[in-house]
């Protein structure tokens, strides 16, 4: 009895119509990095468990895929890249500083699968690892607006904050550190869903703030950056912050990026370990798909393994809602088949003569498929069709008789006789 | 108290200085792939286990990783690409024939680790669904080719070999189809190890065979593929199989193959799927390495979730070996950084100009990294230097007030003063 073929819930096959274009975009999104000097780093998709519990919170902890293998090892499935990056620096200290990776793999959780959540998703991080000047956070910004400029996308901001800042803002308001800030913090970071006043009725009845506090919240997020230093006491770290927050705006300028980056206090981030500079990227015109891009300065994170403090910042970019937008902006071409020429076969005799120009047009660089049997005609056009590959050549014994070889584009239906040079020349990108 | 960082045993981290080379590897090996019209697929990798269950025989049912999940369903991470792809061929009936894939994917299996021994590791594999015309096998042949060719691997043999053959060879010696025959054949694979004298040990002691039976074996691996046919009864499937074999050669030579492949009657390869052409390939000079591109034909197999038959072929390279051996025949460069360029900064005042000339190199196709921060020369030349960043661009103040860079070529010590289209020219690839 066979077993009824199925795929998991929250897993997802990805053929070729999605999967090539997806691959297309990683990859150019993994050359951005490159052309930044970011190399790429590979890590298990499996670690002990201890190095991954206690790292995402409880609620984290309950989302591992995790098990005893056949050893008995208590194992989990990798949650997401940083904490096996964390890993990876505190058992490499010769990698040194500064050091820049980019890892593009998939982390699972078993959440609850919905619309655009999945149990096995892909991550895709650049981090720069031991460097403290703000040069590095300028940096994550200029890769992030080169990998969207690099997909076509024109049109986004890079908003910009600063923990030290939210801290600053918190002690003057007289709200604890921990817990009770971060609770602040999250609710905060939902002004952009529920607006002011759904975030002012939030403070008070989930954070029982006073009316003074909520006020001091409201009033700090209407700050002109200009202003920001002056608000805070002289020995506070929202000073810091706002000198932080102006050297990365003036970072950014000297990249050509003044037009790209925005302050926004509002952004919060969910995540406790940030310790600096937070970011967000929003794509004009598709605010509602949230941040396509996010990130921050996490000076402490890396010591969760001991050893010296190492200095870290990073962005992360959401690959699948990249993907899911571009495809709404009409920037993904639909493609189920690299091949941009299809070489039919018309018979035994003629197919020496396929071979040949298939591999002249492989060798100047055309992606080239050979019809791999000798069907009716029909049948191969229907092939390139369906398969959306551009272009057919035949060779029928006239064609190959004369040293020629016919050309249809299947999108204006023109024909074409031509040999196999000018074929060439005729096909040849760039 | 802070966790050890470690590692499972069997799992590997690739750190910058392998992975990067070995990305490059897989990058031209998918562009290989793609210019002959293959298409990447990616399959989750948990699946259910009974998807996975009774494909591998029980030796390989017990190396699954499999575990209950949170919802307390049995799953398993994938153990090949080959059962997923049937799941995914079962599942998606609409993708047509031919339906040419690639994928390049971890799989995992709970091996005792050894040396190139690894319980997670890469497949590679290329197939072609859905085509029974022997075309198919022959390209499967020209592909494994090419991307030996991209990898400039030069001197290697595609060793082919038909199962129909081997059948033959069974009936006629009157040794029972399945097990019987399948021990036979794993026997006889171990030639290139054990040599004549030990199979013929093997044969006798292992698999009971008689001395008639274990001569008439070594008849057939002696013979010349010209003869083939005719050892064979005009009934047997050893006259399909010669026949199927000449056809693939003269398929292989119409492709500018001819002097690539040799017939092997002596393989046999373990698995039992196999039923017509089988493939291994050995680089010259370098055959204790074991196969580096193995495949075959099996058209059964995609029949495991029940349908119609579907004929099917393909090629798996061993993409661990295959680099192994790039790096053992000097084919790898060490690279730790993908920047071709270092642009050090001076100080904040030059650091506009250090930007600007980065971001000239980066839009001419140069990987430039900029120093993150400006501590002084030395440190940042020692990071080129440690990073094997072959040039490194100056902008002091001098060269700045000049409109000009000053470029080291860290190899040769060489110093030259020149504008920045100047050193973009000088630095452009191609």
């Amino acid at each position: 009895m066979s077993i009824k073929p199925r795929i998991l819930k929250g897993f997802n096959d990805y053929l070729p119509d999605v999967m090539l274009p997806k691959q297309r975009m990683l990859d150019a999104v993994a050359r951005t990095f490159e052309s930044f000097g970011f190399a790429p780093l590979q890590t298990p998709a499996l670690e002990y468990a201890d190095v991954l519990l206690g790292k995402y919170g409880d609620e984290g902890d309950k989302l591992l895929y995790r098990f005893l293998d056949n050893g008995e090892r208590d194992v989990a499935l990798r949650y997401d890249l940083t904490v096996p990056l964390a890993r990876v620096v505190a058992m490499n200290r010769q990698l040194g500083a500064p050091f820049k990776r980019y890892q593009i793999a998939p982390v699972w959780r078993a959440e609850k699968p919905g619309p655009g959540r999945f149990r096995e998703f892909l991550q895709c991080d650049v981090d720069i690892i031991g460097v403290a000047d703000l040069m590095a956070d300028a940096e994550c910004l200029a890769v992030g607006a080169a990998v969207l400029g690099a997909l076509g996308v024109d049109d986004f901001v890079l908003r910009v904050n600063n923990r030290k800042l939210l801290t600053g803002l918190m002690l003057r308001l007289g709200i604890a550190d921990g817990e009770p800030t971060l609770a602040v913090l999250r609710t905060v970071d939902k002004l952009p869903k529920i607006g002011e006043d759904g975030v002012r009725a939030a403070l008070a009845k989930e954070n029982g703030l006073g009316a003074a506090a909520i006020d001091g919240i409201f009033e700090f997020l209407a700050l002109d950056p200009a202003g920001l230093a002056e608000w805070f006491d002289a020995d506070s770290p929202g000073r810091v912050g706002a000198a932080e927050l102006q050297t990365l705006l003036d970072l950014a300028a000297e990249q050509g990026l003044a037009d790209r980056v925005e302050v926004d206090l509002s952004i919060a981030r969910g995540l406790d370990y940030y310790t600096g500079t937070i970011y967000e990227t929003f794509v004009r015109g598709m605010e509602s798909m949230g941040s396509v891009m996010s990130g921050g300065r996490y000076d402490t994170l890396l010591t969760m393994f001991g050893g010296p403090p190492v200095p870290a910042v990073g962005i992360s970019l959401g690959v699948d809602r990249l993907f899911a937008l571009l495809q709404k902006q009409g920037l993904v071409e639909p493609e189920a088949n690299p091949a941009r020429v299809l070489v039919t076969v018309f018979s035994t005799e003629t197919r020496p003569a396929s071979y040949r120009t298939a591999a002249a047009l492989r060798a100047a660089g055309v992606p080239t498929e050979v019809y791999p049997g000798s069907p009716r005609m029909k049948k191969q056009f229907k092939h390139a069709d369906r398969q959306r590959i551009p272009f057919v050549v035949t060779v029928g014994p006239d064609e190959a008789a004369r040293g020629e070889v016919k050309l249809k584009d299947l999108a204006t239906g023109e024909q074409t006789a031509l040999t196999v040079d000018a074929l060439v020349a005729r096909l040849t990108p760039g």
